[in-house]
């Protein structure tokens, strides 16, 4: 079986899924591809044209729905390792049908999964007469707790990237385009033990302050402040994130006084983290300590997102995030501050919560660093 | 503005999906990152827990809510050379206002792209009180139809895939992995112009009875059949996809046969191409011609797939798929017959409705192409 953790860990998964179905008093879900799948069954991406499903109704086993293209495929993770039922279809069939039958007959509430596209999400509910509901409360209970095995590989990852950081010094210097530093950088990720290389930001000069910006043919200059956010995935699939700030030759002052700022802004956010404390709280944290420096409009993004089999997930740690984070939750913690025209600069590390606050994965030096020797 | 196109043909496509969305009865349309959103704005894809949505009323301009962070790079593209209107939201803010506050008030009719996720598909029909509709036949018909300029992309795309077709009989022989013989075609696609690889199959022998198949660190035997699926985007986003099956010294006599029906199969279908004819009846000119040689069971998949911005796209040639083709559409003819744990092939070509027929962008010999030597 190719799937990082042993067949008992995807039928407990299971399981919860399930019983969390029944206590949301829904009927079924639909779980597409996506992490979720991953999560579940060890179900890895797949196209999106041909509907592939995993149905959990709230009492009764589950089955999934695959083209018969992709059988083999999915009969080689945990699908196969538990003998899930597997209904396939081929080109001409009405995969709908096979949903609807792995499910308790006219079920009143449906949930799927997030990152399930229209194409599918409609004409489901429109077989079925009802407006489904998102899967998401019952989808992230498990995905956001990690267990042990997980934060053994959140670990591993924050040691890989850690590694990687280490070594941009080195190539980040004056006269080379962010693309050259890019690819060097995107190469150590790999060298580094990850699988995949996920993304890379080197964000130099004025397109520091777009936090979005991957990499481009501007060449460093000395004196310019560059940003590096960067993360992959290690053989298990789960991410590393992390983001440096460096200084190419000697820093203008005030930019290194604002940096020095917002290193404060993401310590106090990390040292908010722990049991029972919201995610509007933590982020509240990093917020409030820009403010009071007059920074607060520089700050146009949340402080951090939940990670593991994707860079992205829950917990968000947002404003309006009521969320009371718990232990096993794992996120970042990244507050940037942006100048539009001229730099920004963004620190970030992977959190884990503890019993009583919180582990820091990422380990590398948080203030404004030397790079260009 | 970094998009293929000037900024006319954004605008011209812009007019026509409204004149589609109006002509449907749909009173808005919802069109979150993909393909669409590439095509309709040259906007590119996007992380999918923030929602950016293009938002095209029957009546009325249309707007991008976007989250301020993905601003500068959406407005790096038609949406700002066209200058649209743009409604930007921070973390914190629900975006879904901005989206019914740029449709018209209390709509009964919504369209959403296929790609929308349910994540936000959800929300907007939840605060909106109704069921969205997929607004597929409002954005494939501009999607369908190449006009000139994507057929030229679509043309040097062909060019460059068939350029790599030609390289494979050096690289493929006895005694390598499909891995290596895989990694030097992925080096061979980008040397050959394209700027990405999309997927490298490279299945011998019995993995060849898996039409997706990838990879594997199989080692090449001598008298493997293989087949080698492979596809690319030229520098403007346009793709190539073309399959040829190779045999590593000599095949099978039978097996020979049965591939040489294959190509016969294949033929006809290409053969069958021409406006006016529907896409089950090219699908059914291949299934003929491997039914009457008993071959009907081990052709498990449709015939094709459209082609363009992405590497699967309406039209889709496939049993129960009327739709009549017309001048401009470009889809694969790619038959296939799979004997699970002996052997497999297909043969791929990408073909453009004429007037009169097709042209087909794929020109290297269909036959079953000796390798190793």
């Amino acid at each position: 079986m190719s799937t990082p953790f042993p067949a008992s860990v995807y039928a407990a998964r299971l399981d919860r899924a399930r019983a969390l179905t029944a206590d949301a008093g829904l009927d079924a879900i639909v779980v597409g591809p996506g992490p979720d799948l991953t999560y579940l069954a060890g179900v890895e991406g797949n196209t999106i044209e041909r509907l592939t499903a995993l149905v959990i109704p709230a009492a009764g086993d589950p089955t999934v729905v695959v083209p018969r293209m992709e059988l083999a495929k999915v009969r080689d993770t945990a699908v196969g390792a538990l003998g899930l039922a597997v209904a396939d279809w081929v080109d001409g069939q009405d995969p709908y049908a096979l949903v609807t039958a792995a499910m308790p007959e006219a079920p009143a509430r449906l949930g799927v999964s997030d990152a399930l596209p229209a194409l599918h999400v409609i004409p489901l509910a429109d077989r079925l007469g009802l407006r489904p509901e998102l899967a998401t409360p019952v989808l992230r209970e498990g995905r956001m707790i990690k267990d042990a095995a997980e934060i053994a590989e959140l670990r591993r990852a924050g040691e890989a990237i850690d590694a990687v950081h280490r070594r941009v010094p080195g190539l980040l210097r004056a006269g080379r385009t962010e693309r050259e530093v890019g690819a060097d950088i995107a190469a150590a990720i790999v060298e580094e033990g990850h699988r995949t290389v996920e993304f890379v930001i080197v964000a130099s000069g004025p397109h520091g302050a777009d936090p979005h910006h991957e990499v481009s043919d501007r060449v460093i200059h000395d004196g310019d402040i560059v940003v590096v956010d960067i993360g992959g995935a290690v053989p298990a699939g789960y991410n590393s994130d992390s983001t440096r700030t460096y200084a190419v030759g000697e820093p203008d002052p005030e930019v290194a006084r604002r940096i020095a700022v917002l290193v404060r802004a993401q310590q106090a956010a990390v040292d908010a983290v722990r049991p029972g404390v919201t995610a509007e709280q933590v982020d509240a944290a990093a917020r409030d300590v820009l403010a009071a420096e007059g920074l607060a409009e520089a700050f146009v993004h949340r402080t951090g997102h939940g990670i593991g089999v994707t860079t992205h997930e829950e917990p968000y740690i947002a404003p309006g995030n009521d969320l009371p984070l718990r232990e096993g939750m794992a996120f970042s913690i990244e507050p940037g501050i942006y100048f539009p025209g001229a730099w920004g600069s963004r620190i970030e590390d992977i959190v884990v919560v503890t019993a009583d606050g919180c582990v820091n994965l990422n380990t590398t030096p948080h203030a404004l660093t030397p790079a260009g020797g």
